[in-house]
């Protein structure tokens, strides 16, 4: 260990005096090798980059965002890090924004919007350059605390009412009619819905929408009972697929909100005795792994949370940087047909029916 | 909208002279009430404090974070963010830190050991108060660049050999010998196990110290072909677990050093035609909820993830603010047994020696 490695393993962090002793220059060489490198030779140039690497000299983060007005970091504000969709997506968001040299600073506002306003407010403090939102239904306080001249994307949503952000996102709505039209060729025509908490959360609301406008075009309409707001949990499902179950005409179909709920409603089915997809037919929205490859496998839609997470942190790196970003796409979110959907079991209609 | 609020939307970010505008008073009057709200009038404060929170007036974190020399923020250095039990970690680490007003710079290394000294150079960079770590397995460069003096914790692990930060987790050796030991008792003999990959993997590594001196203390041994090292992913559970079956003497149980692991096992075993757990007994490490709802529902381990993230927040915030952190304490992580184990079906055994 050479003499400056070893002060500064006893004293702490190496600072700059200590990089321009290593390397043998003066304290103004060391800040021009750094900051601007074409302002020395390349000798000189690798002399200092390898005594600041060996020292672990970081510069000072602090200093140069006040300094550039830039803080070399990206906010991501999510309803929560605890479903793997939303973790896919940040996943990725992080490894791009790595790749374009930005560190990620997160906050989970646990699907609350008083957190969620804190959560921003957090964010703009420690100083962002740009911020991720999840959907655009967020409250006054949290679009009045959104600096307008900040950076910012919208995902989970291809377009949004009166918000003038750049979205990258897919058609919620038009997935879940898809995914609706889907059971109503197979045959169904009693066709449930476990939808997500529509207040505040505008991509369950355009999927209940959705749901809503495929009946419609068989002439069939969604209302409670057969319509059911939960919170996105694998217990609220199962409770109402319970519920739905206890109906004097249960539904032979049921479109569930996303993967947790239909799981949940997996669950409850297989409790009540009833065989999916013979005696009742289940569909998702996310495309978890682990359900992708149950048993039987979920029929659900796609939603491209890691390709929505690369394509934000390219699109908020650009901006940052004062370039002309990629234009925001509608991505899409396919149907994927697996073994949870089936025609209605003859038998089933009538006789319970004819039970009540 | 007031006069001050509309050049606010259109200048853009509130100054600390919007404020004191708005509220009527000086700007050293601004700055005392938001700094030493005990210097002024409660009557003051409030028409300050008003004026700053209608105007979203944040102060200046940069400025203060150099002043203070503390950053506010906190940093988790994750291996990937994109399996659900270090979601439920980080999101209880983030929900604790909020509460203690501090804010989350995530890095994720996405299991890659520059990546993560890149990471945590990151981290520093931006200034943060303290470090959640995952285990204490790191590249030398990774430990050189973290400054001894700077708060740091070791979680997933209840102690680590040479290494002087606190540690708050659970005996990974320990749980893993206690499931081995369950399948002992049920009566098996031959036991594989699909292991995570050891290297730069203490908590992996572990598993599989524990897997062997269960099995050590039944006389038996753990070794190739009967000792996989896999990824942690569906896909490589499942290629293991077919290659286990395509041994002359399968297995008879595999445990699995995750839950990812351990469902890629049951596809596997599902395939080949194999009833979990009458022909099969199959054990995971995790406990996913996905998983403890799955037919049959998995006997696993209970990893306590949300319980580490809250005792990292606090210990980190108490170390940060110069007070007596909590002891760090070794948690539970207990076999939950399910429905994936039973005793060995007294017809494989022969049989299947016989055949080979």
């Amino acid at each position: 260990m050479g003499e400056i490695a070893y002060k500064i393993a006893v004293r702490g962090r190496a600072g700059i005096r200590d990089v321009a002793e290593a390397a043998g220059v003066s304290v103004a060489t060391v800040s021009r090798a750094l900051n601007k490198p074409d302002s020395v030779t390349p000798v000189l140039r690798a002399r200092v980059t390898d005594a600041a690497r060996r020292l672990g000299y970081l510069g000072n983060g602090a200093a140069r965002a006040l300094a550039s007005r830039r803080s070399g970091a990206m906010g991501a504000l999510v309803p929560t890090l605890d479903n793997p969709i939303f973790a896919a997506c940040i996943d990725a968001f992080q490894q791009r924004l790595d790749a374009h040299g930005i560190s990620l600073l997160v906050a989970s506002a646990g699907y609350d919007a008083a957190a969620e306003t804190r959560g921003l407010r957090t964010l703009l403090q420690r100083g962002v350059d740009g911020i991720l939102l999840v959907g655009a239904a967020h409250e006054p306080e949290t679009w009045a605390l959104l600096p307008p001249d900040l950076p910012a994307v919208v995902t989970w949503m291809h377009r949004a009412e009166g918000c003038a952000l750049p979205c990258i996102g897919f058609d919620n709505a038009a997935a879940a009619a898809r995914i609706t039209r889907h059971l109503l060729a197979l045959g169904h025509r009693r066709i449930g819905m476990i939808a997500g908490l529509a207040r505040g959360n505008d991509r369950a609301a355009a999927r209940i929408d959705g749901v809503r406008a495929a009946l419609a075009e068989a002439g069939l309409t969604l209302a409670p009972p057969l319509l059911a707001e939960r919170a996105y949990s694998v217990a609220e499902g199962s409770a109402a697929m319970a519920a739905l179950l206890a109906l004097p005409d249960p539904p032979t179909a049921v479109v569930c909100g996303n993967d947790h709920l239909a799981f949940g409603a997996l669950v409850a089915a297989r409790r009540a005795g009833l065989a999916v997809p013979a005696d009742l037919s289940v569909t998702g929205f996310d495309d978890l792994d682990f359900l992708a490859h149950g048993d039987p496998p979920l029929t659900t839609v796609h939603v491209p949370a890691a390709e929505m997470g690369r394509r934000a942190a390219d699109h908020l790196a650009a901006l940052a940087a004062g370039k002309e970003p990629p234009p925001p796409a509608e991505l899409e979110a396919p149907v994927v047909l697996r073994g949870t959907t089936a025609p209605p079991a003859r038998r089933r209609a009538t006789p319970r029916r004819a039970r009540a």
